[in-house]
C-alpha cells in the first residue's frame, strides 16, 4: 500500500507559498514491535508548522531539512496495534506528520493520547478535546488565574486557541471579556461566542480602545499574538494583572523580532508576564477534556471548527492562516470517517 | 535664612553632563499649619533621577521641567513641627528634593517614614533601612518567591539594590547565588559579600558564561539592568523560574528601547516575568527595616554606603552612576550630624 505525504520543498520567506511544499508518494512500512499503523482522519493545522518550515525548533520538536515531511498533531483510527496499550479501532490523537497513514514511532518518542469522549464528534480531539483546548484551559485557568467578575482580553480570539479562551473566560464569569480579532466577520463571530465586547484591531488605536472598554485596565491578557497587540496591552493592565503568553503569530515570520518596548510597565502594577508549555501540564489534561467535554454537551461552549476537506487541501490551509482567512480552530479532513 | 537647589539647566541627552544642572539660593519658607521644616543630612542619589531631568515621568512622581529642583530622597532631622506626628528631633525619611532644608507640603502629597533604627547610623535610611532596602527586600523575598538551595542570578550587583539582594539570597541560603557587575573591583566585592560566584559582564559573552555557573538554569533572576543581560538570563532559565523586574538603567538613557527580543523563552520554562513598584508593598516595609536591622546588628548583612561628602558634589555624585563608578548606595552628605 502507498502513502502520501507533504515535504517542505523550499525554506518559506516570510510567510508560506504554494512552492515551498511538495507532495511524495512511498510504499507504507508495517508497524514492528511496539508500534501502530494509524488511518489518519483529520490533521490539525497551526502557524507554528511555518516555524518549522524555515528551520527554527522551537518546544520539543525538531527543526525541519528539506526534504522532510511536515510535523502535524493528527486524530485517527488505530489499524494494527503492536503496542501493548492501543487495540485496534481505537481513536488517539497525537503527533502524526502530514501523511494519510501513520505508523508511529516505538515509544516514548511522540505520545499519543485516546480520545475519551466517544459519544462527540472525533475531530474534536485536534480541537478542544485536545492540546488546542488543553493549551486554552490550562494556560487560562491553571497559569492565568481568572477571577470572576474581573476584566479579561483576548488577542487572536477568534482562532484556535483564542475562541475557546473567550468561551472558558465567560463561563467562569469574567467580566467583560473583551475579544481582540482581524474584521468585522471574526468580531460577529466574538459576540455569537459570548464576547460582551470585541476590538477589530485592523482599525488601529488599539491601546485606546482597549482603555474604552475597560478604564481601569484588564486583570487578565490572554496573548496569542504577540507585537503591537502585547504593547497596547502592556498599557493597560490593571493592579496585579496576569499577561499569559500563549502564542505570537505576529512575530513568526519575522526576521528580526524586538520584544514589547514598554515591557517595563509590568512594574508600575505589580504585574506579571507568565508563559507556559502546555506539556509541562500533562497531569491536568484529563480533567481539562472532560470539564470541556461536558461543557460541549451541555451547550455552554461551543468549539469552531473549520474543516477542510481533502489532504490536497494543507497547504493553502496553512497559508490561509497567516492571511487571516480563518476562524477557529483549522483543520483538513485526510479520510472520512467510515473510510478505511 | 536662605536655602541652596540643585535645578535642572538643561535636559540631559543620553547621561547627564554638569551642564545639565544649576545652583540656585533662595529664602527658606517657614512650615505652614500640617508642614515641617526639615535639615537635610544625606541625599540619596539614583539613576532614575536622570530620567526625571529628561521630563519623563515615572511612578508617581511628576515629570521636571527647566527650573525644577530635582527629585531625591532624603533623610534629615526635623527643627520645626506643625505636623501631629512629628517632633523636633526626630529623624525622618522621605522624598526632599536636592536641597539642604526641605519645607514638607502639607500631607498627603509626599509620605515620610520615621527612621526607627536609632542605634544604627541615619543614612543606613537611604540604604538597607529605607526604600532601597524596601525595594531589595519586597522585591526579592515577597515578588521573587526564594527558595533555599535553588540558583539565584542578580544584575547591578554591586549597586545600590543589588548588593543587598545578594546578600539577602546568601542569608535565606539560596544557592548558588551569582552576581553580574562591571569590573574586576565589584566583583571582588561581590566575593566578600558572599556571592557565590560574580560575572563581569564587560568581557562578554554573558548568556554562555551564566550557563557555565549554572548548566540546569536560574530559579530566580533578579534584574537591574534590562537589555542584553536581561536577554541572556532568558536562555538560562529553570523550569518555573521567576524574572523580578526592578530596574533596567542600561536603557534610561536611550531613546528607542526594544525590549528583550526572547521574552517568549519564557514559554519553554513555565517562566515568568514579574514587576513591582515598592509602594505597593508599604504594608510589608516595617517587617522588612526590622529584618534587615537585625542582620546588619549580628553582622549578616553589610550596606556599602558610598557617602560623597558636599551639597556640591550631587551633579558628580549622579553623573558616576552612568559611568559605572559606583559600588553600592550611593549618598551625598548635606550636613554633619552634629551640625545644625
Amino acid at each position: 500500500m502507498n502513502n502520501q505525504q507533504w515535504t517542505v520543498a523550499a525554506r518559506p520567506r516570510g510567510a508560506p507559498v504554494r512552492e515551498d511544499f511538495a507532495l511524495r508518494e512511498q510504499p507504507l512500512a508495517r508497524p514492528g514491535e511496539g508500534q501502530m499503523l494509524i488511518q489518519v482522519l483529520y490533521l490539525s493545522v497551526a502557524p507554528v508548522m511555518a516555524m518549522y518550515m524555515s528551520g527554527e525548533s522551537i518546544a520539543q520538536r525538531p527543526p525541519l531539512a528539506i526534504g522532510d515531511m511536515l510535523h502535524g498533531r493528527g486524530v485517527g483510527r488505530v489499524l494494527i496495534s503492536r503496542h501493548p496499550d492501543y487495540e485496534p479501532g481505537d481513536v488517539v490523537h497525537g503527533q502524526m506528520g502530514w501523511q494519510k497513514y501513520c505508523v508511529t514511532t516505538a515509544p516514548p518518542e511522540d505520545r499519543f493520547y485516546k480520545f475519551q469522549a466517544d459519544d462527540l464528534p472525533p475531530h474534536l480531539a485536534l480541537g478542544a478535546l485536545g492540546m488546542t483546548g488543553f493549551s486554552a484551559y490550562c494556560g487560562f485557568v491553571t497559569v492565568g488565574e481568572p477571577s470572576p467578575g474581573r476584566p479579561v482580553l483576548v488577542s487572536g480570539a477568534a482562532g484556535g486557541v483564542g475562541h475557546l479562551v473567550v468561551q472558558i473566560a465567560r463561563i467562569l464569569g469574567c467580566e467583560p471579556v473583551v475579544g481582540i480579532a482581524g474584521g468585522p466577520e471574526k468580531c460577529a463571530l466574538l459576540a455569537e461566542l459570548g464576547c460582551h465586547t470585541s476590538i477589530d484591531y485592523r482599525q488601529g488605536h488599539l491601546a485606546a480602545r482597549m482603555r474604552e472598554h475597560c478604564p481601569d485596565g484588564f486583570d487578565l491578557y490572554f496573548d496569542n499574538v504577540g507585537g503591537q497587540v502585547l504593547e497596547a496591552a502592556l498599557e493597560n493592565l490593571a493592579f496585579g494583572a496576569r499577561i499569559v503568553l500563549c502564542g505570537s503569530i505576529s512575530e513568526y515570520n519575522q526576521a528580526q523580532v524586538s520584544g514589547p518596548a514598554n515591557y517595563t510597565r509590568l512594574r508600575r502594577h505589580d504585574a506579571s508576564m507568565r508563559g507556559f508549555y502546555v506539556y509541562n501540564h500533562e497531569a491536568g489534561f484529563a480533567a481539562a477534556e472532560a470539564t470541556m467535554a461536558d461543557w460541549i454537551r451541555r451547550g455552554e461552549l461551543r468549539p469552531v471548527q473549520h474543516i477542510v476537506d481533502g489532504f490536497d487541501k494543507l497547504p493553502q490551509a496553512l497559508m490561509g492562516l497567516f492571511t487571516g482567512d480563518n476562524t477557529g480552530k483549522q483543520i483538513v479532513r485526510v479520510h472520512d470517517e467510515g473510510e478505511v
